[in-house]
């Protein structure tokens, strides 16, 4: 194995990955982002290949899963370093994980012309732990696409992808996109879900491909992109409740339609 | 309208408020916690009625939802305090909010002897995000009781209630239950969620009460409840994902059970 060893903070190689783990402007302007911990970077080596870093705590080469990951990566195009302790958890956000990060690009898809294949659209979504509830859903669920609009949480940083659980990896994710020019380049129904609808989930035919529509955690889908989706439908309620919280409302419809698919 | 101001850091009652805001164990030995934002405060005051205290920061006093909810408070036995904004935002946890609290008592019911009525229980759940998500989906589903072992995160948490957007108010909730216990008590079918069941979600019936049953983030349900359960059952995925969120898996199955429960 060829590891190098970083002790200094002061080394190049280290600050640039500190800048990297502390602001999320640094992780959009450089293409990269951080994951954290054995279960995201085995995925991560499962779906998508070798990292161009792997990154170690010192104690955390002694683990059998680390050693295992780090025997992958070496002798490969990635480069692997490991710190002292305290340097590796100055980069992670994870208080008790065994002390691991893959340092990867972040794809930048260009936004496909039309909508033909089920997908999921963010319109304005800002929790990262709701945004990776979504997508962790939408993957378990068959769902391949994932279009968020400019003002959504950003896709790739470390706590979204930490409450992902790897589904970043099976997915194709645009941002940027706007999804009101989106909604009139779509071959397939979209569905927004708005507590005011009177249509209700339950009547949809969901064994064709839809693209689910989604919008801030307190505002809901704003009402220009209400009027432009094909169905505007309310998940009915059975106690006085107003709404459900996106990533469970989101979840809700998606096995809805796996439910609709997968029975005879 | 009597309100009283406090100004001074030193005020015993502002102490013991910031030491509440500051400190769980404060809040459960107290038993009471704090209630955030005019959302939250309004719902109170629908479903449960007047708190003990009502706090608002100087500024808030100029918002017209604020001035409503005072004026209910005022003349009651509700004590309502003015604090200067720097004040008020050292016992809130959230940033750009209205400055509007309500201390409240948290209900300590005992534990029924049976379980009889659809119910949710809770073991060892342990982001405070995921546990309001869940009891918001359960209060919207018409379900009335939850059940939480004693590693369950606080349900009265100011994070779980504002996650709980109100569920709470329609619930009745009980901590610190023997789960394993109260599985040899029930008079209706207890379904636990496991990813290596091979029964699926879709294949119960559910237009009975039933009992769900949800473990850790991480480790699931134990094997000990997961063997004294009725049913075990998996969410059929078409994607490559191991398991969903526990919130998002809670919603899903139900609200199965309220689409069979409305469905003709």
């Amino acid at each position: 194995m060829t590891i190098k060893s970083i002790s200094s903070r002061d080394n190049p190689l280290y600050k640039e990955l500190k800048h990297l783990a502390a602001s999320s402007q640094a992780r959009r302007k450089a293409g990269r982002t951080l994951l954290d911990g054995v279960h995201l970077c085995e995925a991560y080596l499962e779906k998508v290949g070798l990292p161009p870093l792997c990154i170690v705590g010192e104690t955390a080469m002694l683990n059998g899963e680390v050693i295992v990951i780090v025997q992958q990566c070496s002798g490969t195009a990635t480069q692997c370093i490991v710190l002292p302790d305290a340097l590796f958890h100055a980069l992670s956000q994870v208080e008790h994980g065994v002390d691991l990060l893959f340092v990867i690009d972040t794809p930048d898809l260009p936004t496909p012309p039309r909508l033909t294949q089920s997908a999921v659209l963010l319109d304005k979504v800002q929790d990262p732990g709701n945004f990776g509830s979504i997508v962790r859903s939408a993957a378990a669920a068959g769902i391949k696409q994932v279009f968020c609009s400019a003002g959504t949480t950003f896709a790739w940083s470390p706590k979204v992808m930490r409450a992902g659980m790897g589904a970043h990896f099976l997915l194709e994710i645009f941002e940027g996109v706007d999804l009101s020019d989106l909604l009139g380049r779509s071959d397939i129904p979209v569905i927004a879900t708005s507590s005011h609808a009177e249509k209700q989930l339950y009547e949809l035919d969901l064994r064709q491909p839809v693209a689910w529509l989604f919008g801030h955690e307190g505002q809901g889908v704003t009402d220009d992109l209400l009027a432009r989706a094909t169905h505007r439908i309310s998940i009915p309620h059975l106690g006085d409740i107003e709404s459900l919280n996106v990533a469970a409302s989101s979840a809700v419809c998606f096995f809805e339609q796996v439910r609709q698919q997968t029975s005879r």
